[in-house]
């Protein structure tokens, strides 16, 4: 009895059974079971047809393979092992060993990589494959660490702990934390650029662009800034905060969807659906963070519960209360789904999936 | 009688001339004086001819013109203005009004300019024209003015003093110093990759990913960190100075000059030769900025003079003796125009006369 592990993406799937099966084999399965010959047939025609797990069990020539429902652990642990693996070898430890060891510190420190996974959802939903956007995957998350370390400096938020780790400055002290962020920033351009296979240079060069934008002034940075602006001012309304969680949070989630849907080869309608998809679902995302803050410890969360309180914070819950916040969070994942409407359904999966996990999430 | 204004660049300068001449004036220029209609006739031929200015009086139907040679100082201030003009229009202020003016005072702060002159220069000596490498002059001098930014901080090299004034964190915090460095660092990409005219994107990717190259742990960010380790260190050789020196400043040098030949469609062969161009003259400006340290005040310097002394910093005058290390300086000069004589002698002028004034700069 030989066994197959089928449940790496679709296209790797494929490739399993053609390399681990003899033709006769494989004629054998298709003879066995009619059903299974026509999950097969769509797996072989969409490469992303995610809405199905497959386990096949090979016994001699008689192969028996289920079909499931869209299973989001199993989708969500494939492409983590992808992405960490791509992470892993984006940046290995050479000369001068320290930086690249801070930068790896971050990096490689378990993050949930929900921007690459967006990313990659977004890329294989409009047609693209994984190795499309795998590099741009690394690359915003590259982003996203980069911003942490920055964000948790002495000077700015002054945190002590990131995901359940000392922060980056604790280990390597402030200088090279600044200096390792600033190498991830320049290094996700550089690994986006370089790395990106099977996309034509005009697309790439428009998805450097789009992840510019998401750190920028229009970005990342403009809501940092007007969140330490913010700070200890207890009069801060709907709008600032609105302005603070769309810029910090919601650019370069945005920008992860959109890059993908890019590369994956993207119209523009279906781009602008995924745009669109995105700014709800990066809203819902900074809405839930405010929640986790005020319900959750700091043990259950990998960094400083309360925080947002104790520095008397504007966050959802305080403005509308914990419920309204709550359903607030409902609506945004509502209005997200309804831009996926448009798409296959089962294509679409995968990002109706990881919508409720950012809405779900309990870290 | 009527003047014109002919020592902008010569693509402009033709242009000036087809407007303010009714046709029958051009046709009297070139019957007057056969010499000068052949040099008008080669800066149509060659926007980049750049060793003759020209000014030119038109009186009635006559017009003379003079030739001169290669003028550094006009050339330099034209460009600088050029240089400035972009730089302003890049980015503006807008809201959060605090980060754009952080980015701004650094930037506008009256630098020398060096880096976008360089990438210009080298765009225009393969052929290319202004408008190719532009936005790239801007770009190299954001991620430029970003590791000033991040370079001068208390955690870092804790400078008070650049370009004659206070440094940025003095002026907006070190939160915002930091943020503003890293919006810099991101925009440079975004206006690189969206404000290039005229040039393919398959040649922008690739000097977007010579910039992004230039700027981490095989650039700048490479520098700063072993130059950070070894301050104090009364023990650091020759080979790790060079080290720091080929990463800190000679990689961004290096990529100003690779990506305007980029842009203006150089050759491979064209594009290595002045690669090692600029190889030579980054070392060089190194090298010339430690003799500096040790022979300038800082009110001259605009910038803390001494200090590479005061911190036993190891430098080339420390290490080779002053007159040894002014020598070394004169030969990577002789290398770096070495490396230019494969190139017609009058387009060249330009990039020799910045390679004598890196060698001979007295701030």
């Amino acid at each position: 009895m030989r066994s197959m592990n089928l449940v790496d993406s679709w296209g790797q799937a494929c490739l399993v059974i053609n390399q681990s099966l003899p033709y006769n084999s494989f004629n054998g399965l298709m003879k066995i079971n009619s059903k299974n010959r026509k999950i097969l047939q769509q797996s072989l025609s969409y490469r992303t047809f995610s809405s199905v797990t497959v386990s096949a069990i090979a016994t001699n020539e008689k192969v028996v393979m289920e079909k499931e429902e869209f299973n989001f652990k199993v989708y969500v642990a494939e492409k983590a092992i992808c992405v960490n693996k791509a992470l892993d070898e984006a940046i290995m430890v050479k000369d001068p060993p320290k930086i690249h060891e801070a930068m790896r510190y971050s990096l490689l420190a378990g993050g949930k990589r929900v921007r690459p996974m967006l990313c990659l959802a977004a890329c294989e939903l409009v047609g693209g494959n994984q190795g499309n956007a795998m590099a741009a995957a690394c690359a915003v998350e590259m982003i996203h660490t980069m911003s942490l370390i920055h964000d948790d400096l002495p000077c700015m938020d002054d945190d002590d702990l990131r995901r359940g780790k000392p922060t980056n400055h604790k280990v390597y002290g402030e200088d090279v934390a600044v200096l390792a962020g600033d190498a991830l920033l320049a290094f996700a351009f550089e690994y986006l650029a370089t790395a990106t296979t099977g996309v034509s240079p005009s697309r790439i060069l428009v998805a450097v662009a789009e992840l510019a934008k998401s750190v920028g002034t229009e970005g990342l940075v403009a809501g940092q800034v007007a969140d330490l602006a913010c700070t200890g001012n207890p009069n801060v309304g709907l709008e600032m905060l609105e302005f603070i969680h769309i810029h910090k949070t919601a650019a370069l989630l945005e920008a992860s969807v959109v890059i993908g849907a890019i590369l994956g080869g993207g119209a523009d309608e279906e781009v602008d659906k995924l745009r669109r998809f995105a700014q709800c679902i990066g809203l819902l995302f900074q809405v839930v963070d405010d929640i986790l803050d005020v319900t959750k410890s700091s043990s259950e969360l990998g960094k400083t519960a309360g925080k947002d309180l104790a520095v008397d914070k504007t966050t959802y819950p305080k403005l509308l209360g914990l419920e309204k916040a709550k359903e607030f969070a409902a609506e945004l994942n509502g209005e997200a789904k309804q831009q996926l409407a448009a798409f296959d359904s089962h294509k679409a999966a995968p990002l109706i999936a990881l919508a409720d996990y950012i809405a779900n999430r309990q870290n």
